[in-house]
């Protein structure tokens, strides 16, 4: 077959594959790493030439904006994950972040084997929840780089493509193949493998990529088998089933909460303004019973804080966007900028929860999830944020107070749902998936906080005062 | 009724009204504008105390992101219109941003009067849609601006939030009134009026923002008048009927098709480049009938680009997010950054068809959009963008073979629907929404250009050579 044949070819069959993965639901993330002027951005504009461009999207990855260097270093290219059935390609991506940081020592040793660990399982959770994983890396010699940008900067329509990075690539060569070497072999995987291309012939390079395209999709469709489910390698901390947590005797005076409410509140306001200086991000997420007063706990530590440096999170069911993506990507999408609180009125934990329960996923996702969840929130201690969860908790009769109060005051009526009495129904086994839940997700850098909530007012107490707790340990 | 009592009174009733708004579906939007040191942040803080965090959200508006400063000037405050039911609180808005603009000379006077223009209309826009909005002006002397600014400068705490523009603002205070002054009234409408506070009593200020916003609700939610339909205010260009739209003999052989698509596409590409460095925007919009050929349209158009400066939004019916927001919404979401090029596979002009003919939006709600769009697109335009709107033209005939063509080969059946026949049954109801529409938006700024398609391969050219022609008008 000739060379001009056998490019109509695999980009027809490219074509080909983007309405199977469409059909076949697959999200396809495609990542070109590699030295500049290797050629990534023309062989991807070439690859996708022939594809429909309303199936894809192309990220150039090269400089972070403001408002992403405020978020963890993961996140501008999470919230870049392509829904199922479309292709996201990245021209450059977070190795040539991170090898950069470590080389020009923006990051410590210690700070880029952290974020190693992090790469290697957030890609192997994008594996794991679906997503088909294609990796390049484009290498060309020393000289053939220096060649190459010159060229550029010979013509003055080019000039302008070649930035600093570039140059101090090229007069670094050696330190770089170094490190990306070690890289590679770290961050690389049997199901995900780097494919290292010599970049120096064009034609060669753009035939290399779609046919391992092609061929990565075909089996990426005929291979079915389920993800393990993986042991927790993070230190936990002790915890107790619910049935074990007393209720009855924690309650307050009005007077001792208004008094109580008073102090703790001005304190929070305080430590808001010095986290906001810090610049620590800080994640508060509330889980509970239907009924346990995650409201009004919210709305009294809301209340303490600077308007402008906290947001509130209400959290129902997923968009279609959100169902066609990773579990995490709509938390993704909400984290708080660094010196900002973010506040969560139901979580993430939905997974192992609700969508347990109803089977809005399988038994390998759920059960995935304990871990996915971990080195998410991992990511996120790592990064920084202090992360407090609260468990509110009611007993079965409180419930059906409250309840039945709701059912009969006009004003209240808005908050109780049929849905709300069909959970009650099932209360036992949500006892059951939260026991668990607790007892595998209480790791030591991000425990499960328990809120007595009988008594509202001894909650909303017992929560400021563990979130001024946890704030003071990383001021 | 004492102080203390009044300040309990209106708290209460706040957070009721915010139960009102969300069982109204009512969005609420509360501009607090004024000179800094009025202390708009801390009357927010304590307006929002009592209020439920989980509905409302606060923004500070000081600094535009380097993002946003790449969008329409109105694009960071639309984006962040609040749901129905929902509060938005804008501490600082877009008057503070356009007077400082041109009072330091970052834009002309003729540039200042475009803006103010747009701001008229897009705050028409929002009341027309069913948003309350409400705006303050806090007003303080020039001697108080100076007491307050030194005594924050005294504490070593409060220091840090005195700005360079706090400054500034005190140093020019005459020149500052006289135009906020101006502003005011070229601003002021008798629905939603400027509220203008001496800001010199703290708590007097709280109690005037809260009883306004109670009243104001109560009155939004009694009124009930529709908003008038307005004549339409632009030059508009010559249009033609569909049913007068020449197809049979646009056509073009094969030869003479690759010949020119190499052409064209190779030219285009060159002119992406210019493009991209002279930072314009560009926005190409494909609206048709179902089988017209646009999204093989789109990709001989997308595949001529570089695919790191271009998206192409393939337009679906609007998720519960974006209905719950002015129709425009999803759209200012989607706008291209300068230098970059937005395709759009159906538009903001399903309001006038779709919308319109499956009754999704009321008489008047369709009737409005033509002049909604017409300024929406005008405000694109003053930005400096490039705005291509394509009516992708078949007749009834071939649509038939089109679709008959995607049932009987399996490779297409995902690409027909029992809707599109649906559809196919209204096609003259639709054919004189389309008349409507054509003939009531190709203002001189942004006209239709038909794309005569029962011959694609003659569309495709068309469309490139119109692409070309328009972008080179602004380069």
């Amino acid at each position: 077959m000739s060379k001009l044949q056998e490019k109509e070819r695999y980009r027809e069959e490219l074509a080909g594959r983007q309405q199977i993965i469409k059909n076949e639901g697959l999200p396809v993330i495609v990542i070109l790493e590699g030295y500049s002027a290797s050629g990534k951005g023309s062989a991807l504009s070439s690859i996708i030439k022939f594809m429909d461009p309303r199936f894809f999207r192309v990220y150039n990855m090269d400089v972070a904006t403001e408002e992403e260097k405020r978020r963890p270093f993961l996140f501008r290219h999470a919230v870049k994950m392509p829904m199922k059935g479309q292709f996201s390609f990245f021209d450059g991506s977070v190795m040539d972040e991170v090898t950069h940081e470590l080389l020009t020592g923006k990051i410590s040793e210690n700070k880029y084997k952290e974020k190693i660990g992090s790469i290697i399982h957030y890609e192997r959770q994008l594996h794991d929840n679906g997503y088909l994983l294609i990796k390049f890396f484009l290498d060309v010699s020393e000289k053939e780089q220096k060649k190459r940008i010159d060229k550029l900067l010979e013509n003055k329509n080019t000039k302008w493509r070649v930035n600093k990075k570039d140059l101090w690539q090229n007069k670094n060569y050696k330190k770089c193949r170094k490190l990306y070497n070690s890289y590679i072999q770290e961050t690389d995987n049997k199901e995900y493998p780097w494919h290292i291309i010599k970049a120096d012939d064009k034609d060669q390079v753009e035939a290399i990529i779609a046919n391992t395209i092609i061929s990565e999709i075909d089996y990426a469709i005929k291979k079915n088998m389920l993800p393990q489910i993986l042991d927790n390698p993070y230190k936990m901390t002790k915890t107790k089933k619910l049935s074990k947590i007393r209720l009855k005797d924690k309650v307050l005076s009005d007077k001792e909460y208004r008094e109580k409410l008073k102090v703790l509140q001005k304190e929070l306001s305080d430590l808001h303004n010095k986290l906001y200086r810090k610049k620590i991000p800080v994640i508060i997420a509330y889980e509970g019973w239907d009924a346990a007063g995650k409201g009004g706990n919210i709305k009294r530590v809301a209340s303490a804080l600077d308007p402008r440096g906290y947001e509130v999170f209400p959290i129902a069911s997923p968009s279609a966007e959100e169902k066609n993506r990773h579990f995490l990507w709509r938390f993704y999408n909400r984290l708080p900028k660094t010196g900002h609180i973010a506040i969560f009125d139901r979580t993430w934990y939905g997974r192992v929860m609700v969508e347990r329960l109803e089977g809005f996923c399988s038994e390998n996702d759920w059960k995935r999830a304990y871990n996915e969840i971990n080195e998410f929130e991992k990511d996120l201690t790592d990064w920084g944020a202090v992360i407090i969860k609260f468990w509110v908790q009611i007993d079965k009769d409180t419930q059906l107070e409250r309840f039945t109060l709701r059912q009969n005051t006009p004003e209240k009526q808005w908050k109780i749902t049929d849905e709300d009495w069909r959970n009650r129904e099932k209360w036992d086994l949500y006892e059951d998936a939260i026991n668990e839940m607790i007892e595998k997700t209480s790791t030591e850098f991000a425990p499960w906080f328990i809120l007595e909530s009988n008594d509202k007012k001894y909650a909303r107490i017992k929560a400021l005062e563990i979130i001024i707790k946890e704030i003071k340990k990383k001021i």
